[in-house]
């Protein structure tokens, strides 16, 4: 009895859930820490988003990674939220603060994590930013963070980049004529070139990569999205959204445990991605 | 991605759940036979049952024990139930058959099966049956499925004995007449004795063990209770409770899993008791 620990119980909730990779790296990673823990999946349609989170209160649930679509409907269920989260209007993680269930947002820091480890070289000041829904949201913030002012964003919606626009006081441009901005840096935060049905999609042609430049892609599955082969067919270097997927879950990982995730829940994620 | 395999949840329902060994045997069962899944305690007030099982549906829970006080409570929110539950009119065991969240009972098997591996002398044929609550039932179903036929109940509790009686056709006596009735096997399924409040306490006298017999305790914590201790003073044999909780126990698993539990979990638990 004296050596058997109880397990927590830790899920991520989204709609659907097919692709997702943290119970693997969040499991993975409570096993090599001997850390009596899981994390399950709990595919969750909308209208049932209030009673998870009052299952996740009856059932003791010790914390959730929050993904699509449910990173903005989950907040008023909770009982408080950082500023990170009324900053980008979204939470992706909900953890135990005494009695209080909460909601934190590291989708800022994980999509940070890749440009502060290898900065951009100076002169690379113009940002494109494709899409302005929940993801472009993380992005905006951490590039502000970040020093950057320069940063036009467009969506296939038209009514979309206005609104973040005028939040974060950004350029707005047409989503037909997004490819005659000017920008070394290009983020594509919508989900053409993700696994599935937007495969073989990319949001940005490839004549329009000119001179040096770094495309930043948010999907992370495959791991080579067409977004991401042309621009280094083009001579540009790119970013894969495993980093930023990677930073994200271990600024979760260590909000529930203070830990950093293990080594090996990290390459278990790389080799998922390369399998 | 192709080895890691999704974590599934159990978890045992009852209120309070202090002393419960279910997590101990289950979850060191399923990872000695490499199955990735873990029990867990919820202990859940009584008003919160039907919450729980809209919360075992939505959390897709893939089992629960059920224990007291919720082994008649939680059958209506159940989508079918066993014969040996309306016979019993208990419920210790949620699983799912397909999409229907059914529940069972194995406190019966559990409390034969000491009795099957190890039978009785064929003169000892008179029962005399302490408490008359929900764990008598399933010890009265097993002791008419096992041939006895001259059971004689009482309790505490004056009007217990008689519904139990008339069901099940049994010889009732007054509480403070229980030292009197002539029997070969006495059943204590009274918490009287069990760690706790009622730890020093027994429900028969030691003088009123005589001639030779079986005290069979369904309480197991502590292993040796008063009531054993006393019996096996007077010279009589002594069942645990242990036996019981690990054939039900066994039984919950097999419905799971198809397995039996390994000997590694059924000795956690006697070293736990032990200990």
């Amino acid at each position: 009895m004296s050596q058997f620990k109880p397990y927590s119980i830790y899920g991520i909730i989204g709609y659907p859930l097919g692709q997702t990779l943290s119970p693997l790296i969040h499991t993975t990673s409570f096993k090599d820490q001997n850390i009596p823990a899981v994390l399950v999946a709990w595919p969750t349609p909308p209208d049932q988003v209030e009673n998870f989170v009052k299952s996740v209160r009856l059932l003791n649930i010790r914390g959730c990674c929050v993904t699509i679509p449910h990173k903005q409907t989950v907040i008023p269920f909770l009982d408080e939220v950082t500023d990170r989260v009324k900053k980008v209007g979204a939470a992706n993680l909900i953890y135990w603060d005494g009695d209080k269930l909460c909601g934190d947002n590291t989708d800022v820091k994980g999509f940070m994590e890749p440009l502060e480890k290898d900065p951009l070289p100076k002169e690379y000041k113009q940002v494109l930013l494709l899409g302005a829904g929940g993801a472009a949201r993380a992005a905006v913030v951490g590039l502000q963070a970040l020093g950057y002012t320069d940063i036009t964003v467009t969506d296939i919606v038209d009514n979309l980049p206005a609104t973040l626009a005028k939040e974060f006081n950004l350029k707005t441009v047409s989503w037909d004529k997004r490819g005659e901005v000017d920008a070394q840096l290009v983020v594509n935060s919508t989900p053409l070139g993700m696994l599935g049905k937007y495969e073989s999609e990319t949001p940005y042609n490839i004549e329009w990569f000119k001179g040096k430049g770094v495309a930043y892609d948010i999907v992370y599955t495959p791991y080579f999205t067409r977004f991401r082969l042309d621009a280094e067919k083009a001579g540009w270097k790119s970013i894969s959204g495993r980093e930023m997927f990677i930073g994200q879950a271990n600024a979760q990982y260590k909000i529930w445990t203070g830990n950093d995730l293990s080594d090996k829940a990290k390459q278990a994620v790389v080799d998922a991605l390369a399998g």
